[in-house]
Order: C-alpha cells, then structure tokens, then sequence
C-alpha cells in the first residue's frame, strides 16, 4: 500500500497550466478533488449526478445562477446543488479546489471547446 | 428554495469554540465539509465506513498512523483512507475542514469522552 502522505494544495496548483484544466489530487469516496486554474468566461452548464463544491484558494470569481450571482474570495466555500446550472466567471487568473464525483465532465450537460472528457491526473 | 451562498471558512470558524468540537458547514452528496479547532492529542480510532479528508486553514498539525507520521501545515490536505487507524495531534490551537460521509462519529470505533454523536452545525 501506497504511504499515505500530505498534498500542498497552493504547490500542486504549479502542475495546472492551462485555463479551464484541472488536477486530480485526493480521492474520497468515489469523488475527486481537483484543483483548476482559472480566468475569463466559462459556458452555462449543469452537472445531473453530482453536487459540486467550489472553494477559492488565491484570487476572486464569480458564480452566475440564473437568478442571482455569489461573489467568492479566497477561502470562500460555495456547494453549486446536482441539476442547477451556474456559469463560474474569473476576471483575473483565479485558484480553486473542486470536490465532484469521480468521472464528472468539467463542462457538464454541454458539449464545447472548454470540455475535458475524463480525469486528468 | 435557499438561494445558494457562499461561506467564508476563516469567518465561520468563529462559531466554533471546544477543541475537537466541530461545525457542519456544507453538505455534498451525503458528505459534510466540517470545520474543527483543535489542541493536544486526539484518541486512537479508524472510520470503518467512509475515507476522511484533511485539510489545514491555519497551524500546523501531525496525523500519526501505526507505521509513519505526516506533518501537516496550512494549505496541506491528507486523505485517511478507511479502515486506517490514525491519531491527531496539534501542540498548538489548529483549524481544519474535514471532510467525510454525513453521520460520521469522530472517534470511529472507540468510544471515548471527546466523542460527540450525530452531526452539530
């Protein structure tokens, strides 16, 4: 068995590059967390078998629901609930830890540019 | 339905205040995300049910397992796999989100006087 170690989430974020991607760094229960680098504009979407936790660790942004908006910062903690859809929005270069199910499609019911099929690690 | 909020983890930690008390601050998928303030030594116990998620908000903390020891400092997360026997330590006051299955007793399968039944929030 593998011994079990600490990750440090702000050095791990140095293996995320691109915008939009993600990291698998923890397993639990079936779900990932993942960390994600992100900046601009991301799609409307929903995820129909999961919740999905956002957690902010460096920067601001911005998640839209169709009826209202939630400003995050740094060590903010938002649960976007299974079937609801939301559009995340970072106008500068923002780090955060996602916690979904294992295998949740990063772009959710929508097909686009920005979808990664699968979990990177 | 609740409109859908953020929570600030540094903020909310101020509602909790006995050591290895804690405070149920999302849920996800049958999971709860809990924040814990702790000092000293913790008791010996395995979680037969469920993986439990680690992470640091501020201090330094040590989660001693039977063949090793892992250090943990702010922004370090650590996932004790179930069924491993682990104990917590932290020579000074440290918080910690938690993250586990809802209805997780915290002292697994001991039965001790820093047990709490059920899930305060």
């Amino acid at each position: 068995m593998k011994k079990i170690q600490a990750i440090n989430l702000c050095k791990k974020m140095e293996d995320v590059q691109d915008y939009w991607s993600h990291e698998v760094v923890a397993e639990m229960n079936g779900h990932h967390f993942k960390l994600a680098r992100i900046k601009g504009e991301f799609v409307w979407h929903y995820h129909g078998t999961t919740d999905e936790v956002f957690f902010v660790l460096k920067g601001t942004m911005t998640i839209h629901f169709r009826d209202h908006k939630v400003e995050l910062s740094e060590g903010d903690l938002l649960v976007v609930p299974k079937g609801i859809e939301h559009k995340p929005v970072a106008e500068e270069e923002c780090h955060i830890l996602l916690v979904e199910k294992e295998g949740t499609v990063n772009t959710g019911n929508v097909i686009h540019e920005l979808t990664h099929h699968g979990d990177k690690r």
